[in-house]
């Protein structure tokens, strides 16, 4: 059975987006992962070849295309060639519905040419240490005086947050009773506001993720986003899409680890034959290749989903914690079919294992998803 | 999401065959049980309602319907009422290609018009005591006499074979390296044919399986049925849609079983409240949902594939080892949602468990699926 | 490594009592299957024999002697045998604790002679339809009236319960906030007490289990076992002994199931060698046996710490739960390994697969031996 | 119930070394996480408190001490301050047994006391590029001419490979008939003889990984070790011990990280209280917590069995795999626990997580443990 998902406009996006990472990308991601984030001028290099924030209208940049198997199909090609960053999903798939449907139209043109240029990369402030996958519990404040909004406290696990112009940030506002909580965009250099370190994380180094600090942070209202006091409502509605982005990257990702193992297993001579011809190895094979085709199958149709608008905050969090979980499996196993040579960094299979490890954690922990799906299903 | 498998024909349909069944035998399913199979009343009623044999031709007393969809719909409402016997996906889904693709017109008008009234119970004989998974090993052997074939050997786990009408059976001839083997109609009554009494099975009670005998059994050439010397190859090709039925089963029995888990865990209160407030059930409940609907899907697409006579061997194979283990894995955990219930054949989820157990060995143990699409991966 | 567990003694009354049963159960075991519970004459010859209640006095006709090894042993060959009933394991494991330390001497008298001469069959009354693994929740109500007790209520899943001589029942008496439980000896033929009919169980089909019923029956109060509104106490301070003994019973039935298993696979041929030369069966049988060999070693140290009074209801626990998943996992393995002949109750393996799958249910269901062990740890 | 594996002098020796490494390692562990290497000046304070070799003789600076439960104690230690390195497991549970038991006085007197005094890092070679787990497979050759023999090969994945004093390595000298691979000492300057760069591994950061090479190296015959063709069956007898001491690392691993796991659980709030109250949490304890002290049990055991010569190549095999299963196991599931904290290398359970994956791979794939206990039980 063929995939049914896309059509040959979307294999020809693909093909394009593909031949583009191979030439701007890849030849650099050893050096991205020493850096810890990805080079500015590659970033511009996507803007200026209409990759980022295609979604919005032609006045800001953008062309228009409000279809996810786009996004899909970037996030497939970014998994496959190895170059491993969170920039497209994150600009993309999580902060695109925040500044199309959210912003004012003031707002879109004071950061949208900039987004889809690829000079504003952004990022998105929810986590807090207290508050891991319990949105509800964040204490970042804005207070109002005057014109502005005074923010105190701290946000952490930030994709983005040492290198981000711009972030959108989850604070309490507490204009009413059970909403009140607001999105506000701070822009970099705002005074007050504080971008840390790069955190060393166990992978995905080509990617800074650091904590943002605010400390008398003084931001104008003009910079509030989307409805005050319905912020947690706005991120809540925003999930589903950021949750699928997630399932799709993870089916991905084990798609093209098993490639991977299966290269090595018809490659790899032990014990007197190829490792592929091993009763042992040939049910793996055949497991990893079912649960993959099986799960594929459902997120294509989530995907879709999305695009009628129709996708439930149950069925993305079911995709999100189910695709993440076959993707460690996978990636888990393919390494251990290298040996040693899946611990070496020098492997492929190796950075996409230690990369993968946060997939079953952010956009909400796995644990989160199955309960979200139990409570929808029991009623 | 909907499933979109189904159109309101196929729905109507259901409905109709449902009452059939609500009517006709749900009433008399714990008699069956004890019996040891299903009543040949209700088989007839069957046939009279056009529930057998749709398939085939008006000529044959048949509807010329070649749908799967409808296959599956009857499946699946077999699994809902609890009735259980293996009756019409051994009619329906087993035995009829067998004699709509390999009889001849001959063969058809001898026992078609019997086989949709209700009046042929047939069976399908491969295996053999010595020969399990591996058909290639069957030793029944064919030797010709003039216009006769001279049966002997054994076929064992042969599904209705205590009160078959009609065996098909698989017999060594031999006639060519390599293609040494013929499907054979065998008639009950015939001298020589003997047919087992029914074996004492862990579940499966209202359905009869025995073993099959042959001594010097000897049946008219003009029973043979398609190419001679070519039986394995038929047999292989035909496992695909039996596999696919078994998968189909498997999965509305998952659902099932979980429908009836979640009204117990709403209903059933322990250690202070219902069980489904439990996190931990909560939790079970939403991997099992999600693992069904996950599922659903891609047996649905293969229904469709098969439709379009695109299904492969090994997306069957797939799909049968797949859905079969997620059907234990939601009986068992709903059985132990039950406690000390769930052990009692009083309630439908011990029956449905104990029922299950087969399905992950016969058409092909799951472990030889494994192998088989493990191989076609492979290459 | 060898067992350290046993001493000459133990293997020598090993000896004896497989001798024992090889003699005077294995050949009724089809019977009492049919039957549904075990011969009385069986009963007898155990008590003459020394095999029941061996640790009361010789002034009770026991022999004094107080060491669960001699309870495992019996376990061990009981399983391996197959004669696989209850009654040494409720008999002595379970009841013994009961009479030995908390009835009075005046009880003790009048029991336990009959008792240990195999004509006192006794049941254990805890689980109620409302309370299953939740003790506190019983219902079952007895009211004082003079020298009486007045018992209303029902029983169920009662092992024995259709056959039992004497039934000790938990009830509420309320006699103090906290401590409104006693336990009583209810006898076979009081007025107002019925024994209900055995239950269809999946398996265990030579041990009856039943409901109990208990309308306006008249209990002495010399009747009353233990300290009277202690009665949940001591349950909770049996409950270890009980469920090491399920455990015990649990790694023997795996060990014996994989017998089974290595047996057939060394002389079942398929795709032609014997299974046990396939890879994937060698590699279930090291992780079978490889479990086995390590909780045999943890099982034993339970035992041990048992006997010295030592075993804390969290080890018990922790010892109950992991030892019925694994007998589970072995025989459902084993099972698989005979294909179809695994699901016909003519083969051994099938009947210890039904009959092991309320192993994970009685004694406290696994879940709830988990959050008992977590509440342990957590502390 | 308590261990039973220590005796009090191994207690108190626990504490002098436990004091040792908290002061002479734990604070350097992030500087040699960065280098790549172990520090020269801690290896010899270790030699100069008796922490390298103690199993060797007084007369080469040992306490001749051998009894394997002090290694356990060193490694239980180790493991649970974080220290993370391999050189004590290396030098005194993989080397020492070459150098006690096959090499020649000349040889002991020649290279025991630098490594006593923890000036001589050693390795061992035994693995090449184009064979892992199967070690008959090796092709590194040693040629005789005259007093020498004349290398050429490659080793790989060779701990201490970039800093050793002197490699133990095997090379196929082809004497007899599948008798043809000797071990054999080459000191570090020997011409031809060059130790590669330190491989990236995704973790055990602190310890170096490397290729050795050898180009017509010339090594005295007097550096060969053991009997000359009998190299692959002293390397087979030598495994059980490797394979212990990875299962004693992996049980202590387990066992800290579950630690970890239980004060985060305490402490951690989320969705209203301690990550511990939740009901999914306490189970995930239970089962941690029970597989652990399970397989402790057995673990010890295995140390006495080595103790006394008894442990068989099939018991340590599946002691390894299992404890590294659970190892692995149980440290992913704490970092789950730890949410996003989990993926940070400032937190202890993110190196550990890192630094454990090789434990499934290395002394012997666990794919190949199963095989060799498989084919031990089936015979």
């Amino acid at each position: 059975m063929r995939r049914t998902l896309y059509t040959e406009e979307h294999e020809a996006f693909r093909k394009a987006f593909r031949a583009f990472i191979d030439h701007a990308a890849v030849p650099h991601v050893d050096a991205w992962e020493l850096n810890g984030t990805v080079d500015r001028d590659f970033i511009r290099a996507a803007g200026e070849n209409g990759f980022l924030g295609f979604e919005f209208g032609p006045e800001f940049g953008g062309l228009g295309i409000e279809d996810f198997r786009y996004n899909a199909v970037m996030t497939e090609e970014v998994v496959a060639s190895g170059m491993a960053g969170d920039l497209f999903s994150m600009q993309n798939d999580i902060i695109v519905p925040y500044l199309r449907d959210l912003a004012t139209e003031e707002q879109q043109q004071r950061w949208l040419p900039a987004f889809t240029r690829g000079e504003c990369v952004t990022a998105l402030g929810l986590t807090e240490p207290g508050a891991g996958s319990d949105l509800a519990a964040i204490k970042t404040s804005a207070r109002r005086d005057g014109d502005h909004l005074v923010l105190n406290g701290q946000k952490t696990f930030i994709t983005s947050g040492a290198t981000c112009d711009l972030a959108i940030v989850l604070v309490r506002t507490g204009e009413r009773d059970g909403r009140g909580t607001t999105f506000v965009a701070v822009e970099n250099g705002t005074p007050g506001f504080e971008r840390g370190r790069p955190m060393h994380k166990i992978g995905r180094k080509a990617q800074d993720t650091a904590e943002l600090f605010f400390d008398d942070c003084r931001v104008p209202v003009s910079n509030i986003i989307g409805e005050p006091g319905r912020g947690f409502g706005c991120a809540i509605a925003n999930l589903p899409r950021e949750r699928l982005s997630i399932a799709v990257a993870a089916v991905a990702s084990a798609r093209h680890g098993l490639e991977l193992g299966l290269d090595h297993a018809r490659q790899r001579n032990a014990f007197g034959g190829p490792l592929a011809q091993l009763q042992s190895v040939r049910t793996q094979i055949a497991e990893m290749h079912t649960d993959i085709v099986v799960l594929q199958e459902y997120v294509d149709r989530c995907v879709l989903a999305l695009n009628d608008g129709e996708l439930t905050a149950a069925e993305a969090a079911g995709a999100k914690y189910k695709a993440t979980e076959l993707q460690w499996d996978v990636l888990d196993r393919v390494l251990q079919l290298f040996g040693g040579y899946g611990y070496m960094e020098e492997y492929p299979i190796a950075r996409m294992w230690r990369d993968a490890r946060i997939q079953r954690i952010y956009g909400g922990a796995n644990e989160v998803m199955k309960d979200l799906v139990g409570r929808a299903v029991v009623g």
